[in-house]
């Protein structure tokens, strides 16, 4: 059944035909992503952000989404929270998991792409080769990735959530920075040093940055 | 590591305040679904078109699709053509594989919706199980289903891709409606029966109902 699922949805210009055909009116053709973006005056890009936990990926997400939704700009903000407990809520912790969790972000991402929309994903994301993968899912150049960068201490420091405790505790044995490498981007599109900046002047660079890009 | 991702996802908010502490500005505040949808000036919702192969599903939903985009609608297609090739290209056709397979999409629905466009999904989804499953994902309401209703005769007349040839051949063994069941919407919020209604007829139901329940 479901084989023939994706034949069916690939008949629609054969249908068109068909229909015309019979007198009736099909508009048929897909509205592309092009048409979208053209209509709404701004490019879709994937913003991907990558750093340890406490870093502010998530924050700057969010910041950039609420100045570019004063500015009507379509965003959609994908981290952790919406896909782990959701589309990924079947995916455990090993390493083939997480794989496959990043692989699925990339693919929501190629959605929200192809409908015009400005991804702001905030993911710890620590081994390059998920990344340059998601990086391969969207037409080149539409993946723009941001290390936030922060020094460990200062994200332990931060610890909002008393996570980096709980790791020092023995609690939790495996984590980003500590016991389990994270690969820095080695050529990022931008790189945002959160202990250095405010929020303020880093997000500004981010929208200076999507500015050049022809972006916005 | 990814444990933790969620966790980390969810410190925007205290982040904001240790930020503040620290004299940065950080906006913090995620932009809600309503917001955006004020913004537009239409809400979110899933339209669900269900039916058998060759009924019309894509063809309906590529045609609303560009009626809404000339009225700045924001809108995307998700069908097996988007899905199948792309965030469940690793699952199989048996039947855990396939209720995942419609899982996944419930799960990129409440994101798209969340970011407040409408999605115009076209699946068969034969079994009522899974469509009511994706109808518990979003808020009570936003799910509207479409039986996209055709004699199955008639759509295996108009056969686009030749699918159903291929069944009565014996090259396919198992096919919605001829050797498995569809489980046709006891109760769907619309029926378009399009051996009856021509496309501008069935587009206009929707758009009628979709303007009736507020969505446009």
């Amino acid at each position: 059944m479901n084989s023939l699922e994706q034949l069916t949805s690939k008949s629609a210009a054969t249908q068109t035909h068909e229909a015309t055909t019979a007198n009736l009116y099909w508009h048929g053709g897909k509205v592309t992503r092009s048409q979208k973006e053209a209509n709404q005056g701004h490019r879709a890009a994937v913003v991907w952000f990558t750093g340890l936990s406490g870093a502010g990926k998530s924050t700057l997400a969010n910041d950039l989404e609420s100045i570019l939704y004063r500015r009507g700009v379509r965003t959609v903000v994908l981290d952790g929270d919406n896909i782990r407990h959701g589309l990924c809520s079947d995916l455990g912790f090993g390493a083939t998991d997480r794989h496959e969790n990043l692989r699925r972000v990339g693919e929501v991402c190629k959605l929200f792409v192809e409908a015009g929309v400005i991804v702001l994903a905030a993911f710890i994301s620590p081994f390059r080769v998920d990344r340059e993968r998601v990086r391969g899912m969207v037409p080149h150049g539409d993946f723009i990735e941001v290390h936030v960068n922060c020094p460990l201490e200062v994200c332990e420091n931060r610890d909002p959530k008393g996570i980096y405790r709980r790791v020092r505790s023995g609690e939790i044995l495996e984590f980003t920075g500590i016991s389990s490498p994270y690969e820095a981007p080695i050529n990022p599109e931008l790189r945002i040093d959160t202990n250095k900046l405010s929020c303020q002047a880093s997000t500004q660079n981010v929208l200076d940055y999507l500015a050049q890009r022809g972006v916005l």
